[in-house]
């Protein structure tokens, strides 16, 4: 899930890798710095940071993941639903930026503000229309270790007539499973991604994809999800990651989760 | 690779799934009805026909995987590297439209015209400014049984900071190891996609996604791929895909292909 690789780097990606040529030596030297940025003290964490940090809401920014006037009916039901469940604290909402250092919290963010970029959007926030591409809204349970996304997959994201892509279910799929990896562990890199594909999702439909952190081993992380029909009674596929810890981000465990 | 089920069932799915709900037993009916119609005797194929529905050249629409003003100078090499290996017509440049209704051979795009729709665009080419997101070009080896993506992976495709998204590269391989399979064998739908990823890519690079067919057990069609740096230094990601042949799409298997 390499949305969720997030990182003091932030210089070295864009700045050496933009004036850089994007591949060979200076590619492979980029990518060092960067993953290498993850690894240093700069970024270091706490138990329950990126908790925080997931789900820290920029005074600048605009939250892509409130209502808009292309939700469906479905759509808001489902919204209403979570947020619902959110008064107890048992699901909690996260915010959604197009541009992803204002994912970072404050600190991290002011330290970077002179590198932000009317250049670079999120892959799945990179549309000015509303309703076009991919509307979603995620929720997180930190103590059942589970992530909730509502998707609402607009008509540019075809790939069969009438049917969604492939890689559109993908990109939910990476983003929902290693969000949750993020959101519970800190900085993870996705090492694997296997999706079974069940059933083609017809196009606009609003569909529930959910994750759950399996199991620890080490630094390996364990993820398992799906995307259902919001009535449950389609599954449209399942999926399994494994992310990696990047070092320095380990932090402990949520409870019962370690082997 | 949802991406390469196209149908005689454009009808099904664009006018029976638009104007339903999207979910429930009406969705379900309006997936089988489309799925069905993929059987049905109208879609039947003759040997190689794919192949050449899929070089297909559409009068009409416009291809966008012919060079414009964004190509960077990799892109362009690698562009003029498989025109000059197609020149034998060993390679075989495929034309990339932003309405899958034109990837049709013309007596079935001329059935189906009136269901021409403005509303929904390929998900690879769904934005409107050239060189912020996928340009790419894709060239079919028949003999070989490969495909070869040249992609150049634009600003909004961000995932971490600097660097291209995780669901962007599924979109990519779901397109190149799909294409391949469809090219070579007719309708194919996905059953799984297994990606490793192991070097993050970074954004803007021009890189090279390769597939081949592996074999065929019955229905089961096994294609196996990779993204890497176009100098061929780097492994970015490699996957493996299992897609089934829809039954009366099924064609004689390329040479040396059936097991």
């Amino acid at each position: 899930m390499h949305l969720v690789l997030r990182s003091c780097g932030r210089t070295a990606a864009r700045l050496a890798c933009r004036a850089a040529p994007r591949r060979g030596p200076q590619a492979l030297a980029c990518q060092r710095a960067w993953l290498g940025s993850t690894l240093s003290p700069a970024s270091s964490t706490t138990p329950g940071y990126y908790f925080q940090a997931s789900v820290h809401q920029s005074k600048q920014a605009k939250d892509y993941s409130l209502p808009n006037s292309s939700w469906s009916p479905d759509m808001m039901t489902q919204f209403n639903k979570y947020m619902e469940m959110s008064k107890d604290k048992t699901w909690k909402k996260l915010p959604s930026y197009r541009d992803i250092l204002d994912h970072m919290p404050e600190r991290m963010r002011q330290e970077h503000e002179e590198e932000r970029s009317e250049e670079s959007r999120m892959f799945l926030r990179n549309l000015d229309e509303e309703g076009k591409g991919f509307e979603y809204v995620m929720f997180l349970n930190w103590s059942e270790k589970r992530m909730a996304c509502v998707a609402q997959l607009g008509p540019y994201l075809e790939g069969p007539p009438g049917f969604v892509h492939g890689g559109s279910i993908a990109t939910i799929l990476d983003s929902v499973l290693g969000g949750c990896a993020m959101s519970l562990l800190g900085h993870v890199m996705t090492a694997n991604l296997n999706i079974n594909y069940k059933t083609p999702v017809p196009l606009g439909s609003v569909v529930l994809a959910e994750s759950k952190l399996d199991k620890l081993e080490g630094r390996k992380v364990f993820v398992s999800g799906h995307v259902r029909s919001v009535d449950g009674e389609t599954l449209h596929a399942e999926a399994t990651g494994l992310f990696i810890q990047l070092a320095s981000q380990k932090t402990h465990p949520p409870p019962e989760c370690s082997k």
